[in-house]
């Protein structure tokens, strides 16, 4: 089959590997409909993250081909999404809700889905079958689903969002666009988007953004205080991963408030004197999406969210280098792969 | 009046201070009946913080014994608790239950209240009077409520203790002895206390502790994860404030669970990455005491809970030297000074 490894960084290739074989008996394989690139794919990309002919890709959807002698819940001809991580979904970890950290965990990211077919370990904990064969116009939702929709999601729940709050977002990318979102289907009475891109920005206002800030780190934070009567948010959203991007996250939240903070860290080092005075709440990490998967599916099924929004390149999975220097680019916010 | 100045690190002494007045008609003045030495003021002690000629002190139970023309809830002769921080407990901080990060804050320990009489700022929103004029008996767990307590009770909810839940204390000082009380309290089924001391161990004990653990460091989370199914406790309380302590906490605790730190951090930097991934919550911060005055005091009151046994030592203020040494070389817990 053909999938897409990273031969070093920036040097994207689309090139033979292996069809993909059952191993265990709780495994599946899928005919990948859909796959993507991942802001998190840009890490290797640039050689702050180390790749040499890494397979590529973590985010899926597509349809069951075959299936190991265990598994239960889902069969061929099936079509499905899953999340970035497979997890069995019985251990005490997932049944609390963690499903990224499961006892049994395996990173989709070794597996690489940027492909025409995966093995997906762990099909029962890890898939979750759409009510039918999806409309077209909704594979892209339920591609985000996989990981961008449902780790903005997470945030969200994380920095704990609800009504009468306010809640300020760091990060345009697709996982902070869907944050907005999220923080709009839960209630916020006001949604920050930090921003200074007129695209992103348009699409944070379409999600439910009620206030852009173009300033980052201190002038942002100076912003969101003047915007919250000097308190600052109650909730904020972090999705990016950086030092400053944390800092402007923790700095925005009111003392008692809570950060939910998705971006994947890259040398962040938090000031514990500076924390332990904030008196904010910090939680987030890699986002259990499989939690959050039977929900999302159905409100994606029943049109009430249109996550897919946030695609707005798609290419077959042979220009996946371009996708790559698309997003790396900040041309596209998100690349749609089609094996 | 006699009061407590640190003159430098290391020298403590007993002076002469100005007696208090009314500055504000918010203000009052009561006559201390109790103080203490709290773990955090041997930070300046041992010169890791700075300290020059400052009153020490923040603690404190008493008897009021003026009141400004704007003090409704309290009048001369009411027996008081407050929290080391004064708090206006109005403002939308406050009403969330974040007092010590009140808009008007002001430290007691700028006041200094190891001393005969003491200025208590924003009395209306800072003191509580105890339903009636206390039995000798209970003069030391109403100056517990003052910081310790609530601090410790403070950390148990942060951490999410509950019904159920296995729960680890970093830290065998007061505020963790009154962590493994607060811990029992809210129904923990299994509290392990981290202590390498008999006396300590003994009273972890006696507040409701059901395991020791002795190991510090990655031996002591090791020891941790043994008794947890290799998963890490729920609940984790830290109070030391060290890096090492910080992390011990972190990885004692399962993803998903929560560390409630409650220990004045020093030269702690967390790093970003493992705490992404360990999927914890992390909240805590200078206790809103003020939050479970109310509560804590009628507990006390009832004596469902005797938190005063923390205080192993009491001496006149005059002592206060001694007081001091005593803990810095832990031959004592904590220290009751009587002015």
């Amino acid at each position: 089959m053909r999938g897409v490894v990273m031969h070093a960084p920036g040097d994207v290739r689309v090139v033979d590997r292996e069809d993909p074989q059952i191993v265990q008996p709780t495994d599946a394989i899928i005919r990948v409909t859909a796959a993507c690139v991942c802001g998190s794919d840009l890490w290797p990309y640039r050689g702050i993250d180390d790749a040499t002919d890494a397979p590529m890709g973590h985010e899926y959807v597509g349809v069951v081909e075959a299936v190991g002698a265990e598994v239960k819940t889902v069969k061929p001809g099936d079509f499905v999404a899953g999340s970035f991580m497979a997890s069995d979904n019985t251990c005490e970890i997932c049944q609390a809700g963690y499903q990224s950290r499961c006892v049994h965990v395996e990173s989709m990211g070794r597996i690489g889905t940027q492909a025409e077919r995966a093995r997906i370990p762990l099909a029962d904990g890890t898939l979750v079958a759409t009510p039918g064969q999806p409309a077209p116009e909704l594979i892209p939702s339920l591609l985000a689903a996989s990981d961008v929709l449902g780790t903005g999601w997470f945030a969200a729940v994380a920095a704990e969002v609800g009504p009468g709050k306010t809640v300020a977002v760091v990060g345009d990318g697709a996982v902070g666009l869907l944050g907005v979102l999220s923080a709009k289907h839960f209630g916020a009475e006001r949604i920050i988007a930090m921003s200074r891109h007129a695209d992103r920005q348009d699409l944070a206002r379409e999600f439910g953004a009620t206030d852009i800030v173009e300033e980052r780190g201190d002038a942002g934070v100076a912003r969101i205080k003047e915007l919250t009567g000097g308190l600052g948010a109650h909730s904020v959203i972090e999705a990016v991963g950086t030092q400053e991007s944390m800092m402007q996250a923790i700095r925005s939240t009111r003392p008692g408030g809570h950060v939910g903070y998705v971006g994947v860290s890259h040398d962040v080092q938090l000031p514990g004197r500076e924390l332990f005075f904030s008196g904010v709440h910090l939680h987030g990490g890699p986002a259990p999406v499989r939690r959050f998967l039977p929900e999302l599916i159905q409100l994606i099924w029943d049109r009430r969210i249109d996550p897919g929004k946030v695609f707005d390149l798609t290419l077959p999975l042979e220009d996946a280098a371009e996708a790559y220097r698309a997003m790396d680019e900040r041309r596209a916010i998100k690349v749609l792969l089609q094996p």
